[in-house]
């Protein structure tokens, strides 16, 4: 019995573009039969984010990291000709005419997929102010111990 | 038999400075003897974008795309200290005076290179509007599936 | 007996949450018994630069590249809200506050640990112009050669 091929990604980036491309060979790597983990850390954690305001305690500093941040996948800004909020509208206008799928929905089928494991960086989570009951459910929790066992025996390992 | 060894790069940044790594590791890979794929996806397409306008049909948004994207390798900005295109004039002064290999000639030379393998990404090409015979000579299209094809059995695979 | 495990993290950014997290990483796969090596290029190398000034003769593009990039990983910006420095201080508050360990000492952590390589690229070092007298002590030298002999054999490869 050969064992799994192995994706591991750190989704350190909090643009649509680069969250896209990490979904996106995700969910191609699951597709492929690989065991892939997604390891949401700094503002990577902010694609986790439910969109709604959950009220939750925080400091003052939290507070303003958590209104400053992107609340969800479909409100966060491209790398690149990002031109103030504009530069996602085209794109995701553009996506619907080709029949791509807009980043919530690769998510969401992320999330479906047995074998992909959304991951949220307890460290970073507690340095941003973000609180599990902000971000989706039904994903994990850990730290870079974690991380580092799963993509040890990765094949694919990418840090976007 | 040893199989060669492989390295697969992600080229999805649009700047000057990281193609330019991109193509100093995988010139560096192919002349250790590794066989080397480079993945162009969303503005890492630009590095292959032909210099020349090139008449093709596009919708509006495409035409938008296609303006403001930098047309080819030369074109491209910094990913740090742009200075509004000044920084990349400084940084092709110095190499010039360094006798370092400007991206476009580091290009060339993957392109001579029987085992490097440039590839662009069919479904970012279709999102940014950008045909086939925008892009340059003999290389070659596929999408995920076939990057991670490849990746899977890399012993270097990088998203850059 | 069982060969110890590689990791490689080519450091390409200069933004102090990237580094971060490179630095997280390299410490966290040297607990976990890796061998490390942290290749720094490009603007990665300003984290690897003394705070003070060290006088060195250099032409005048190099003395602007050097009078502009931060001098250490102190002085460095963040990647996403920098809001013109304030981001870095709010994140290095809420870290003080968090007992996380800020970047210097994430490095000096990385120094300490023999398992740990620092690297410095001798290309880029080049190109930006600056000299071994301003970088950190007990580093390494060496250019892209080097770096893939390593990362060809590592288990964990990332791009930073």
């Amino acid at each position: 019995m050969t064992e799994k091929k192995k994706t591991t990604i750190v989704l350190f980036s909090g643009d649509y573009d680069k969250a896209m491309a990490a979904y996106i060979i995700a969910n191609g790597a699951a597709a492929y039969d690989h065991e892939v983990t997604i390891f949401h850390t700094f503002w990577g954690l902010n694609a986790l984010r439910k969109e709604e305001i959950i009220p939750v305690k925080k400091g003052f500093m939290e507070k303003m990291f958590g209104k400053m941040m992107p609340r969800g996948a479909d409100k966060m800004g491209l790398s690149k000709m990002n031109f103030a909020g504009f530069g996602p509208k085209m794109i995701k206008d553009i996506m619907k005419r080709h029949n791509a799928m807009p980043l919530p929905q690769l998510i969401e089928m992320a999330q479906e997929e047995q074998d992909i494991k959304l991951v949220a960086c307890t460290m970073t989570m507690d340095l941003l102010g973000l609180k599990q009951e902000e971000l989706l459910d039904q994903i994990e929790y850990a730290g870079v111990a974690a991380y580092l066992a799963d993509a040890q025996d990765g094949n694919v390992n990418l840090f976007i």
